[in-house]
């Protein structure tokens, strides 16, 4: 194998591929890029068995062929290369020689029949949306899976396809978000559960451009995302998702709009004072026009007052500081509202439209 | 004690001697920044009994006094507080009320009298330099202390006034570097060794303004920095730094002009093939008008070529890369001149005036 291609945009596409490689296997042949310049196109492919992304770049081939090459020492090299013509060129014995200016780099390859290609999928069912809402709505959710393994499917998010409607949910046991979006197209029903893993490096991936459109295309067991000069296979986590409607409640005792920067600043204070190892409660009393908000832990303590605006009862309610703050980050309005039901039910954050719904549990405390 | 200030300037204080704080000590006290405002002004300290940091700041004293409060939990508070004035407040207990706007944080203090005060120092010998100045000397020497403890002294810095030179070296063992500047007046002699994290902390605290001035205030066993409104007290190292003169012989039988941004960039190349586990050197093959590099290890190989003038003999040399990438690193010329006698005698890299001497000892190899 031949290979010609400039640095940049050879670094560009080891850098895509490199998400789906291992940090640790124990199959040395996943822990490399494959160059393939065997079909008249230059792809490189990375693939851990249950993530595999496949990018193709631009360049010359002066001598078909293909080679497996270490991810991490090709990326390396790659990186450090002047900014310039690169050559790749392979011997029989898969000994790859990089050469860019006056550089020369000489590593052991590994044959490419050895790899493992991503798996064929059938292109029948597929959504269309921008690259921009994709990486927004993964980022909006993917920090409440649980990242624990006793519980596969808590480890994924579940994407819902409801005629023009996308619904994505993510929950880890002691709260759940969910984003919705309007799609341009009526896509039917479909329903998977997308490790939270390959959304995540998907989400890096992406551009986030609003004018680039993502493809998703599903079948029973796999999801493939096809964009720009890339395409992502993932495994679908099997079995049945948990059944979140029947938590999603409207009703509430407790309305609360409160300015959402203040929140978030007073919460930010009050989690300097938690340990780890002493999970403390931020305390909030809902009063008329007021909430006190309080934290008390072995460091200290924080007392601090915001102005809200209230309908319904009174109430005092403790939460996990993190997951208040986990969910207030990814909300982009000023003002964000709450609804409260009674002191050991979930808190409701969402929207009029619902297209955001972030449900937390509360804690006890001793007020 | 009650005393109000603003919270940027208050920040910036706690960052300033914070420096001085140990991250472990058997001596909880130590890990306390002490405020003290007996005096009619307002001074923060913290001390690690080698190095001692005090810097003023500007407020308001309703009520005189002093405490000492955790250094890490304070300055975590002020970080996160809002930016507006900021009251602080003890009772006769020293718990104590940080106010800012609606937020009220509480944290038990302790009693300033325990508090390890900065050592009275007596300022007969000193020396004036700009804060850029000795920022510079200081990044450009510091990388050449050794870490471990089997030779304190290599873990100074030699500070020597000569006249109106000042020169600042470090060694360990593997090679030397050394910064020299011209003083504006005549100090007489002077010769220190300042610990290398002395110099470390002072150089993160110097603003760098070239207008700016610090003093440096000698005795037998104590420097004294003080600078804007800050004040550094620091343990000398005893005892004789090691003979470097004689070191320092001015023989070549090889002399080499590079350009040292490809020197660099070639070096940092082959750093990546080298694991920490065997440490393989860069060889030079110097050659007229050409020096060809090469390093191989069990990763790979990397053969480059850089054009060069070169006088005197032809000579083979091997280099621990990443000394010769620290020396590169911090020299700003544009191109550097190497001194070389044979393949086990060091290898020099000044200028012309000798305002920086690195001095780099070369390693075996086989050819």
């Amino acid at each position: 194998m031949k290979i010609i291609c400039q640095k940049d945009i050879l670094q560009k596409g080891v850098n895509i591929v490199s998400k789906a490689v291992p940090s640790k296997t124990t199959m040395p042949i996943l822990e490399c890029i494959l160059l393939d310049a065997s079909e008249g196109q230059i792809k490189l492919t990375a693939n851990d068995m249950e993530l595999g992304i496949e990018t193709k770049i631009n360049g010359e081939i002066e001598d078909p062929g293909k080679v497996a090459l270490d991810a991490k020492i090709f990326s390396e090299i790659v990186r450090r290369l002047p900014d310039n013509d690169v050559t790749i060129e392979t011997d029989n014995n898969f000994n790859t020689l990089i050469t860019c200016e006056k550089a020369k780099f000489n590593i052991p390859g590994k044959e490419g029949s050895d790899f493992a290609y991503l798996p064929e999928i059938e292109k029948d069912h597929y959504i269309s949306l921008s690259q921009f809402t994709l990486k927004e709505i993964i980022r909006q959710t993917i920090f409440s899976i649980a990242d624990n393994e006793n519980n596969r499917m808590m480890s994924g998010e579940l994407i819902e396809i409801n005629g023009s409607e996308l619904r994505i949910v993510s929950l880890d046991g002691h709260r759940i978000s969910i984003r919705k979006v309007e799609l341009k197209d009526d896509y039917g029903q479909m329903k998977v559960v997308v490790p939270g893993k390959t959304l995540g490096e998907v989400a890096k991936i992406l551009s986030g451009d609003a004018e680039s459109e993502v493809l998703m295309f599903f079948t029973k067991n796999h999801v493939l995302f096809e964009f720009d000069d890339t395409t992502v296979v993932s495994r679908l986590i099997e079995g049945e998702y948990f059944k979140i409607n029947q938590m999603l409640s409207g009703d509430y005792e407790t309305k609360v709009q409160i300015n959402k920067r203040e929140l978030a600043s007073c919460i930010d204070r009050a989690t300097l004072l938690v340990k780890e190892s002493d999970k403390k409660p931020i305390i909030m009393n809902v009063l008329d026009e007021l909430m006190e908000l309080k934290l008390v832990s072995s460091i200290g303590s924080l007392n601090e007052e915001i102005l809200i605006t209230k309908s319904g009862k009174d109430i005092m309610i403790g939460f996990n500081p993190k997951f208040l703050m986990d969910a207030l980050r990814v909300i982009d309005d000023e003002e964000v509202t709450l609804y409260m039901v009674n002191p050991k039910a979930p808190c409701f954050i969402k929207d009029k439209k619902e297209s955001y719904i972030y449900l937390i549990l509360p804690v006890n405390f001793i007020a």
